[in-house]
């Protein structure tokens, strides 16, 4: 029998090989999105499911920070399910992701999108696939066959290729760290003593939220995702403005909070929540590039934070596994493309 | 000592007067949206926070179901933290909901995308605030004062009124089955026996997903904070697709998921569940208008399933609250209007 998790762990421990390689195709992958467009684009459209939805949203951040021009999030449902037709895309951009390239509903929603006129970039692992086909530009992740269910090297190849979609529609660009990505993730993957004490503290725990805000925010939402599919613990990510404002209510004794922040100006305010959530009794871990943060990084800029929290919300989820005897490599019942109905 | 949670059941009983006017007044809301935009928008974005932003999911649903048309919830964060000023917004109608109509964030935003040349819709319960002030048009729900911290007759006002701002924008437009509306919500609210039974079956549970997809999506999420910030629980709301492919690991013994689902082509998807969940050992609620539901609603049309799923939800949050000893009305440590730092 292979051992639990080794794929998994063989994937995690691929990143920064897999970010070097999209860090040196940075500006070819932004200047092939601008040589796409016939001009500015009205606004930007991302379209994706479970963890490349988190990655969209990095995305859409990304994208509005550097334009401030309409970003959205598609609803698959409404053109899946209710059958409508896009309207009114014809200056736009829509960024579809999907990790296979073959999620058969993100593949039809890009034709769809295509037929109204948007230009498609597709980000996909490899550069053939059927949404490759669908779309005008492919951005190809090339992070290698990723075998274990839930989505790593994949993960963080598409947060630092919607970055570079983001810098080619110029604006105020967000400019990532590039030259020491690789090297800041390496060194967090190697220092997994952190993440074993937070795993001590959250093993027995059946509920627990996870807190951020801004460029952090998606890192925490793919950390809940990774948690809840793996070890099957009910992980909530909040945005650290709705939490303070009602659901802080889910914490206390036995429901403990994981706060993600970087060195952006949004992360202050989730830091601030360490005290409230201790006069709740509610357990906190700090991941983060501040010192004294109970799970660290190397700060760096803003933009790139998210890639390396989502890094830590991986070794959480990969040690909690092991703590509760679960395989992540394939959680029951779970597949690796969606197919939505 | 008032008797707990008089006034959140106060307000939950007025909500068929309250929706038998906005019902009275929705072509007239319809007409004064349509009035106020110079020709047929590029796009329409909602800006809110809380229950409001929940509102806000299911005007951005209405309308691009009306009209097809870009549909965006704002990230109020990149403009707030970050200080981004909003570009391209020139052709755009932004719909700003706030039940106090004060929250400083959501008037601030409101301000700034109409100096950027946007069309603002305020929707507020009454006709004088701030947020009033900022707008070009305002959507008074008229709902009288609410006192409880949970949010209910407003945010119903809100579900409808943003369904009237919908249809104002033409297209195919969704039309409620406003004549039955009160009549409907006044069987929901006359008929507990479903709730207590259900009531009982979720009292000791300190997890559970909230599930549903498309127009009744809003409600699953507004039920998921409304017992999250009255009871505590760690309740999730899920959107059924991505559900079905890695979340539902959460489900189980002692981790039950309630199904909102109603008559509308995204529904059936979200019964299907049933028997997965039940091979889980998951208990579950059903929620919704098919025969055998275990807390029902007179079917209707797809647009409001989401208010009679979302009262629905109210009463259950309500329920467990009498069951955990907990006052409604002032769940410890929050207040009823949100500030964002």
């Amino acid at each position: 029998m292979t051992r639990r998790g080794v794929h998994m762990a063989a994937e995690m421990a691929e990143q920064p090989a897999v970010l070097a390689a999209m860090a040196a195709r940075f500006d070819a992958v932004s200047a092939s999105v601008a040589a796409a467009l016939p001009g500015r684009p009205a606004g930007v459209a991302f379209l994706a499911r479970g963890s490349s939805d988190n990655a969209a949203l990095l995305g859409r951040y990304a994208v509005e920070l550097a334009t401030g021009l309409p970003t959205s999030l598609v609803a698959p449902s409404l053109l899946t399910a209710y059958g409508r037709e896009p309207q009114g895309f014809g200056d736009w951009l829509v960024v579809a992701l999907s990790q296979s390239g073959e999620t058969p509903e993100i593949v039809d929603l890009a034709g769809r999108y295509r037929a109204a006129g948007a230009t498609v970039v597709a980000v996909t692992n490899g550069a053939q696939s059927p949404l490759a086909d669908a779309a005008h530009v492919t951005v190809a992740l090339e992070a290698g066959p990723e075998v274990a269910v839930p989505a790593t090297k994949t993960v963080t190849a598409q947060l630092l290729a919607t970055l570079a979609v983001g810098a080619g529609l110029g604006g105020r660009v967000v400019v990532p760290d590039l030259a020491r990505l690789p090297d800041r993730v390496a060194a967090v993957l190697a220092d997994t003593g952190p993440v074993e004490r937070a795993a001590t503290l959250l093993q027995d725990v059946e509920r627990m939220a996870v807190v951020a805000r801004g460029l952090c925010y998606p890192a925490a939402r793919e950390t809940a995702l990774k948690l809840q599919e793996t070890t099957g613990v009910m992980a909530h990510a909040f945005s650290t403005a709705d939490f303070r404002h009602g659901p802080i209510a889910v914490t206390g004794p036995g429901a403990p909070a994981v706060l993600m922040a970087g060195t952006g100006p949004a992360d202050a305010d989730t830091r601030v929540l360490s005290s409230e959530l201790a006069e709740r009794g509610a357990p906190v871990v700090t991941v983060g590039s501040a010192p004294g943060d109970d799970i660290g990084w190397a700060a760096g800029d803003g933009a790139t934070d998210c890639i390396l929290a989502t890094v830590r919300g991986q070794q959480l989820a990969y040690a909690l596994c092991d703590r509760l005897g679960v395989d992540p490599d394939s959680p029951a019942g779970l597949n690796k493309v969606t197919r939505t109905h």
